[in-house]
């Protein structure tokens, strides 16, 4: 049904296509979006998912909104409705605020249409910015297999192509590398609850790329006993100063790499980048369903259960957050902002 | 059947009957040991787990291996093959060592009862071995109630009364602090792949100690947002240098404990410490088979698994070694050995 075996979300007239990705590795199959409550689902139950993807559908979900009416009421009830399904991904808003900004400066009339073109933009440009993070990460990787013979590469959650438009954003540059021809081995951990190193297992499978798949819990001794090289991860949200919000779990990978000089870096397009926010503690943590845990199921209904769906990783800990224009350190965002906006 | 309602092992006629950990928390149930293949068995697939209880149950089942006769081969066979079950406990090790001290100087008539007298002298030492454990501990968990009001104490996989005889060690003081009216919250980690957080929470449940229950990759955000007070968790063998092997995972919260200035205690009796060890990099570590990770029955076959069961957490990072003689620094572990053979 869709265009590519590589791609997440496509038009089909005037619905959107997308990958369900709660039924993934196990079952392929597809999900139609005809009207907004059916994107704000996908968002919500992580059928589509990964903090560009999230953008992206959000985009189409708002084009879906306007279907019977675009005034500004309408437009403001259809985002409200969209931002109120996942808290940390800043992409989120980002998408929706320039859906928004093109919007309104339009004719009532002509709102429906421009969503749809602005929509479709969105996602355009989410491959191309993806494109060149893996252009821009492939050094770090040539440089490991360079050294080691074959680049040991550890990531976390799943930022692969399933996670944007298409490409991915951490594993860009290992698609980048494979294509290459580099020699390399992915770590996919399980990342629990939600399990999505089955969805990063499934795509480097699906591309051949070799990996091994491991417990979240089994970080710490991979680092120890030197059989990683290079962390990488995505990202939902990074703060001003550098820290970034991701997937729970990533915190312990970055804390593990430093206790054994390893470089732990996050690739991420731009949009990620919440310039208004100052640092990792002000990025609001979502919470999710205990039953997410699975215990209740288990006779144990009367255990609290807290499900936290992200952590922060401090800028401190990051050797570099590869973008589409570029590595930059953590702390350098600001300079970052100041010459995109010249 | 037990005696007890906490209690993981006990002896029947000619037979021992333990709690089958693999069908908690969903449900209670026994297996009857009546061969040493069950004992082998039991320990292989977790039946009983747990450092202290492998020893234990290791103990009865060479009794149980002794019944068609007890010759130094048969001796030496029964033990081979019950050493070859886990790799990592020292516990195992050192019960079938003392087992076979005590029973190589006797006639051959004479073993067989002197096996289940020892087996049981064993298990009965590690309940009393356990009380003390919690009676050292308790302190640390009054300070930290005295502190903030309620103490918050992380563990990690189950070291409780399931994974001994009776009483736990790293949930002992947790329980003697129970009976002491403290205030206090327990913090409980999944423990992927095999979910031994579960068996902590429904026996704190049990108890009526108030707990959470959290993926292991929570232990970041937890200890950075200043949620734990203190991390005390069980060991499966101890080196001389004070580095600690336990359930894989435990590296990241030691880690994060440090970065976060939390103190992360061991509770172990003296037995996990292996002082033939000269350190973690010499602890043997085990590797399980890939189908606990789960991955393969969901499509992905061709997906390489490495299963690793426990991780090394360097002495550097551990406030102290909580055992039946009292806490003690990991750096100090040989004048502790000095003391107790003087």
């Amino acid at each position: 049904m869709l265009n590519s075996g590589f791609s997440t979300i496509v038009e089909d007239g005037d619905a959107v296509v997308i990958l369900d990705q709660t039924r993934l590795p196990a079952e392929v199959s597809y999900v139609r979006l005809t009207h907004i409550d059916h994107a704000a689902h996908a968002i919500r139950v992580l059928q589509a998912r990964g903090a560009p993807l999230i953008g992206a559908t959000a985009a189409y979900g708002l084009a879906l909104g306007l279907k019977d009416g675009a005034d500004d009421d309408r437009l403001a009830t259809v985002c409200s409705l969209l931002l109120a399904t996942r808290p940390t991904a800043v992409n989120l808003q980002w998408a929706l605020s320039r859906m928004q900004s093109v919007l309104r400066g339009l004719p009532e009339a002509e709102r429906l249409a421009a969503a749809w073109r602005e929509a479709k933009t969105i996602a355009e440009e989410d491959i191309a910015t993806n494109a060149a993070i893996g252009r821009h990460g492939l050094p770090l990787i040539e440089h490991a297999a360079a050294r080691t013979g074959t680049a040991q590469v550890m990531t976390h959650c799943n930022a692969g192509w399933l996670a944007t438009v298409a490409h991915g954003t951490a594993l860009a540059p290992i698609y980048a590398a494979h294509e290459a021809g580099l020699r390399q081995h992915v770590w996919v951990s399980e990342t629990r609850p939600r399990n999505q190193g089955q969805l990063t297992a499934w795509e480097l499978g699906q591309a051949g790329v070799a990996r091994s798949f491991v417990a979240d819990n089994a970080a710490g001794l991979l680092l120890m006993r030197g059989e990683v090289d290079i962390v990488i991860v995505g990202a939902d949200r990074i703060a001003a100063n550098g820290d970034v919000a991701n997937k729970v779990g990533t915190y312990l990978k970055a804390l593990a790499a430093r206790a054994h000089n390893v470089p732990f870096y996050v690739a991420a397009p731009v949009s990620t980048i919440d310039f208004a926010c100052p640092d990792g503690a002000a990025i609001p943590i979502e919470e999710r369903e205990p039953e997410e845990l699975g215990i209740h199921a288990l006779g144990l209904a009367d255990c609290a259960v807290r499900n936290l769906a992200f952590d922060v990783t401090p800028a401190g800990l990051i050797a570099g957050i590869i973008t589409e224009h570029g590595i930059f350190p953590p702390q350098q965002l600001m300079q970052l902002r100041a010459r995109l906006t010249q």
